[in-house]
């Protein structure tokens, strides 16, 4: 029997779908909702839906933004001739958490993982290409993530660039190899960052 | 700087007032509800609303459902006059996957904790008494957790109902001590229901 009635249930189901909420998680949350004032279940609601309907890419960097072009690209203080190249836009918010780059970003949206069926063509340098094309850099840095797949699409990247005279750096192996960029703290990725070089 | 855009962080701080979600995985349902298809977001976003606005106290047993009764309470099947007091929905949702009651339920919506500044008054036990008033029951069922509030709580109770002729039962000791019941496996739930004793 459905104990809950159909909305929890359906409310239950759609929140375990979502990556890392199993059942019991799921149900709690549901429970949270429904005990919530009506404005605050709402609010969430309204966060999702304005989420999902408005952002795009950024035409330029191709980050998640719901502006054209994103905040970044759209700062005129910032060196449009330095570009770091990342995997996520959450790579490029936790470079801009540091406050110690001035330059834009290029958001490849992955890494090459012959595993998981991504090439080079799943990511986005066709876009990259272009940009140097239509606006040169004199530094690129690759600030993918330093695993395998990360390391891969930066020699990728570096080879591709590197016969168009382009200067190419990778951050410094200060950040932790193995880990995961998103969650390295602000004094390492600045550390890695100063300590860049040319491949 | 805001990197992500007003409605990406948006998404995320409603995210993180969730119960049990971390900065880290805000951002990850965030983007993860971001990379679904538009349909999905709005599944989710229904469903929140829905549940929300549509759910409703149980006429009868005060459980949250959007059916009046709820679909316990309506089943002419069931025993109307043993009713088992739980602590939450979730609770009874858990004897029922068990499939061995066949009675009704109460739900009190708490446990006595004068730690929290929960004393009777703040649970459904006055609405108990009238129920009992308006239909009286054979046997009390006392299901509240095997914790120390729970403990009072169906100690509480037990006082109360014992003067009014009913017979009041507590769930055995096969539940562990200390405990959360709803986190208890189906069988161990049945063995509890099956030693019940006379308070």
């Amino acid at each position: 029997m459905n104990v809950y009635g159909e909305s929890i249930s359906r409310l239950i189901e759609e929140f375990s779908k979502l990556p890392g909420i199993g059942g019991k998680s799921a149900q709690r949350l549901a429970f949270y909702i429904i005990n919530q004032k009506v404005e605050r279940a709402e609010a969430l609601a309204a966060a999702i839906l304005n989420a999902r309907r408005g952002v795009r890419y950024c035409s330029i960097c191709l980050t998640l933004t719901d502006s054209e072009p994103c905040a970044v690209c759209a700062d005129y203080k910032r060196d449009p001739r330095q570009i770091m190249i990342v995997e996520d836009p959450r790579d490029m918010a936790a470079y801009e958490r540091t406050n110690g780059f001035k330059g834009l970003y290029h958001v490849l949206h992955g890494a090459i993982s012959p595993m998981n069926g991504i090439g080079p063509n799943e990511l986005k340098i066709r876009e990259l290409l272009t940009r140097l094309k239509e606006s040169p850099a004199d530094e690129i840095i690759l600030a993918t993530n330093p695993n395998v797949e990360g390391e891969a699409t930066a020699m990728y990247i570096s080879r591709l660039l590197k016969p168009l005279g382009v200067k190419v750096t990778r951050i410094a192996h200060g950040v932790p190899v193995g880990g995961d960029l998103e969650f390295v703290d602000e004094m390492t990725l600045s550390r890695a960052l100063e300590g860049r070089r040319e491949m």
